[in-house]
């Protein structure tokens, strides 16, 4: 046990990782392994595994497997934690993490707090995609209560609903519906928005796979994206989730920042019985 | 991080706990320590703390802390995966733990295997206690397609309902009804059984404040005992939960044994935001 795997365990604004190095040794976690590590009970637990391997191109590369053992591209939430883990290491404040999703540049803002380049939100509608030709600014969609969507993509599919309550909504009831509904033909992740000022937004987002999650960072871009497009909101605002808030920022170069909290919560070593080391 | 304070997670059938040596040097959570050490994601997480005191008339007290950091009286689960760390460490066989509910004996039947001794069940009625006199092995209790369970104490209230099939039963709905029905003056753990063979029961147990839980050791204990008291099973059985199985057997003087699995997840060292050392 004392010769046991060495892991971290990590959330940034309550999206929660098991952080493993396979710098110098390779790890290979088959499904089983995965889903027990990130099993809550029986494992670890976690929203996501994180491998942090070599990268030739740059300081790391990050790989994020669900808890199903699936492979993610990306997730702006872990890409703090890892920046902030490698910053410790070299003393850094400007590092660069490779994903599947490409590149990803990361500032140190302070001793739990990184900053993300989430890159440019595509707004035409192949992009996102959606099903046919039409205005991103203003989906035909609507189902019960909630209407009228703004979209784009920040490498996924999102579409915002601005709310005035979300007291009378049934988020786990809608969000799987409108997720799949036929106008996102590769399903979408769907952001519920309550404007409290320019400066500032609650939101809820149903993440497309996963339901309602405590803190969805390219849901929070997205939802800054769609508010300024709509007037809604300034090009700068602080995003409030479940999970904490986020800030994001759209650039004049029409870069999306997200800066956010990172936090460790323990490290130790894993049981062999879990993950042989 | 590396000075941390070191904890161990571990997990009986199912059931886990984030357990602290508090043998050489107290350790007293606040009610904020234990809810943020118990959350799944910004803390390690667990259904319970346990950590491990000096005791003057046994191998260690045990004391139980549930997430939201009141004091539980004994939990068999926990006391299954004290003994085997208390026997890890001397080589003990047979040790003896001590609880806010009084001392257990358990005996390591194996590597990650241990048996407790569970004491005697209390088949009166105002040992349970119910509102009034009657028969404890026919309650005058239904709800819906459940009726008629048998009750015991095993130190805490138990009543079960052997039922044909779990498809049809919205547990979750009926049990919190059942906890807390009029003739439970302190409510009830609730168990629903069904009868696979004289040796085999699988039971889900709503569990009073805690609702349906992976395992419940009394409450598997309970069922062995009504269930050979109406007949339906021999004295000893295993009693399959979601969580795992555990063998139970009622000896003959009266004494029940819960024989059940113990793991150990990962140890580590908690960073000082979660606990200071």
């Amino acid at each position: 046990m004392d010769n046991g795997l060495p892991f971290l365990k990590m959330h940034g604004a309550g999206n929660d990782f098991v952080v493993l190095d396979a710098r110098t040794d390779p790890i290979a976690l088959t499904t089983a392994q995965s889903t027990l590590l990130a099993d809550r009970r029986r494992g670890i637990g976690c929203d996501q595994i994180i491998l942090i391997e070599p990268s030739a191109s740059a300081d790391a590369f990050m790989r994020i497997l669900n808890a199903d053992g699936s492979e993610a591209g990306a997730c702006g939430n872990a890409t703090r934690c890892v920046a902030a883990l490698l910053a410790a290491e070299t003393g850094a404040r400007a590092l660069t993490i490779e994903t599947n999703a490409g590149h990803l540049a990361a500032i140190i803002k302070g001793p739990n707090l990184v900053e993300i380049d989430m890159g440019e939100p595509r707004l035409d509608w192949q992009d996102i995609p959606l099903l046919e030709a039409m205005d991103t600014l203003h989906l035909r969609l609507a189902l019960g209560p909630v209407e009228d969507p703004a979209a784009c993509s920040m490498g996924n599919p999102h579409a915002t609903f601005f709310v005035d309550d979300f007291r009378h909504l049934a988020l786990d009831t809608i969000g799987p519906r409108l997720e799949s509904a036929r106008i996102f033909p590769e399903r979408a992740n769907i952001g519920f928005a309550r404007i409290e000022a320019k400066d500032r937004i609650r939101l809820r987002v149903w993440e497309r796979g996963a339901g309602l999650t405590l803190a969805c960072g390219s849901g929070a871009c997205a939802a800054l994206v769609n508010a300024n497009r709509r007037g809604l909101a300034d090009r700068r605002a602080e995003i409030e989730m479940d999970g904490g808030i986020l800030t994001i920022t759209w650039r004049e170069d029409n870069h999306v920042l997200m800066e956010g909290p990172v936090a460790l919560t323990c490290q130790g070593t894993l049981a062999p019985e879990l993950l042989p080391a």
